[in-house]
């Protein structure tokens, strides 16, 4: 049967700098052949995720993930429920998670799509599901693999933070608190900022709209940093290299601060300071650290999220409708907390 | 006794780019006291290394070395021959090596001086005694222990040293032959390049004054490139941000052409493609490699040497008077092979 009335969040064309909604990303009423063959699914889709490396899907970029294509739904990970299967791996009911989940109201995806099915262990009422695509998803992974196997942290050890109470910084932030560092987080808002100080009892916490980044960190470190967490690159990592320490260890997640700017890049000034002080800087493919960890950290952040110890934020759009709106604002710093559209109810 | 002839090269004042042979530093004749208290020895200088790092102690930067100061002599590693002596650990007669021999023709240092004597088995006739600060020297362990211990390099692997016909880049690009790897150089003399395919059998080279950087590079390495060792920083390690293969290797040993700009640095526009390509950057301390990869060093080394299967290019001034001309040429790149300056005849 084909229906015709399967919103769509569609990519429609590249841009030059920062996204707009409306005008690289809009909302479409799309057709849907929902007759399946053997092996196919019908997905209910529940919630998608907002990361700044889909920007990079956005241009033709060497990368690990395909470019999107224009006219077609953006994807990324996601969380559906299967409401009709041809296929015994995914029985009708089951709630799978995802790395490519489809912008769209319901999809038909084949049996190599890369499904995952949520445990029913890890069903716990006191995670909310959209967990599974942040905390206990990629963006948590990523965090708790990169800090642990690239950052080797030490106690009494100084890490900082850039992008700190987003969806990967706020759980590096508190896992490093719990490992016994000092941690250090700046974030774009005050709002922001006394969250890392009040909730995530972070040591020290700065705006990096107010006032200059370098001046800020010398005095939340004026020992120096010895690990510096990289979500956002330019003046804040120009501002790290002259506060970290002789062999310092930068752990490069992201540099969200050069993904709109196109061939107009921040001059980093001193990344001789990487001779100089005999630093390591990393970026890393978080499949890559192998099954072993990827246990360790389930099984710890399960714990540590039920028992309290650690919170994490979630800063939900309602509907796709918003999705174009929630992912643009991810590059001005608009959403507090991990990027999640929600598409429906469970 | 005092003596007023004592010839030195002076540190006179910081550059505030290249420096300048008589305006940063100066030839003048110092007075020295040759009279020894218990402990102290009389050295008569024979040889002094010209290092890029040394630009760095021309201004005020962290790093692990102290800064020049004004109106005295500077140092570097080098060779002596000890001719007095009330010091049982260096009798008269010793050749020794280290790290702060000054720019002098003589010099008086004490109990506390790092200085080793050149074991009698390593002075064989057919190693100049210059290769103590060479090739068995400092430069020389830079080269092997960081593209042994941080490159990894792997037979079938392509590796581009910038700078290669240059101290350790000459040394980096015949290991790594040895080692199995596809070397390709980059140097800025067409006679360099020659002497790179020619008498180091490098697989490719270019001079990279010709043409874009990131074209010769293209053209090198279709396929990309798996290490890269960086001697120079700027546009060379742009170019190579786009060729590098993901998970690469930069083995960060000098930046030489961001020694001498101030504050007005290359703009790297792609440092995102450190995320993006999960590389690894490391920067590194040659003393830290620690004694069993020293003693390895000194063995294949001296080995590969004896057997002619590496060779070592030099380029050595004659007297302290054209020590500063020789040092300044290093950063116009004007020596073709290791700088040395040579005080006097053993």
């Amino acid at each position: 049967m084909v229906v015709g009335n399967n919103k769509s969040a569609v990519f429609l064309k590249e841009p030059s700098k920062y996204p707009v909604a409306g005008e690289h990303i809009g909302v479409e009423l799309k057709q849907l052949n929902t007759d399946l063959h053997d092996g196919q699914i019908l997905l209910r889709n529940l919630y998608i995720s907002l990361d700044p490396y889909l920007r990079n899907r956005m241009k033709d970029v060497v990368s690990y993930v395909p470019s999107y294509k224009t006219g077609e739904p953006l994807d990324s990970h996601g969380i559906a429920e299967v409401v009709e299967s041809k296929n015994s791996k995914w029985p009708v009911g089951s709630l799978v998670v995802g790395p490519t989940i489809r912008w769209e109201e319901r999809s038909v995806v084949g049996a190599n799509a890369e499904l995952e099915i949520i445990p029913a262990e890890s069903l716990d009422p006191r995670i909310p599901l959209s967990a599974h695509i942040g905390v206990l998803g990629m963006p948590g992974y990523t965090a708790y693999g990169s800090l642990l196997e690239i950052g080797k942290p030490k106690a009494g050890e100084t890490i900082f933070i850039s992008a700190a109470s987003g969806a990967v910084g706020q759980l590096v932030g508190q896992i490093a608190k719990l490992k016994g560092l000092r941690v250090i987080g700046s974030a774009g808002s005050d709002d922001k900022v006394e969250y890392l100080l009040k909730e995530l009892k972070f040591d020290a916490a700065f705006n990096y709209k107010r006032g200059s980044i370098l001046e800020n960190l010398r005095a939340a470190a004026p020992e120096g940093i010895d690990i510096y967490y990289e979500n956002v690159g330019g003046e804040t990592l120009e501002a790290v290299l002259e506060v970290i320490k002789a062999h310092g260890r930068i752990i490069a997640c992201g540099m969200i601060s050069e993904y709109n700017n196109g061939k107009d890049t921040y001059n980093v000034k001193n990344l001789v300071n990487i001779v100089l002080k005999r630093l390591k800087m990393e970026g890393f493919l978080v499949y890559e650290f192998g099954e072993v960890v990827k246990k360790r950290f389930e099984r710890e952040v399960s714990e540590w999220l039920k028992n309290g110890e650690i919170v994490y934020r979630e800063d939900i759009a309602q509907g796709l409708d918003n999705a174009p709106d929630a992912f643009v604002g991810l590059f001005h710093g608009r959403n507090f907390g991990k990027g999640v559209v929600k598409i429906a109810d469970l």
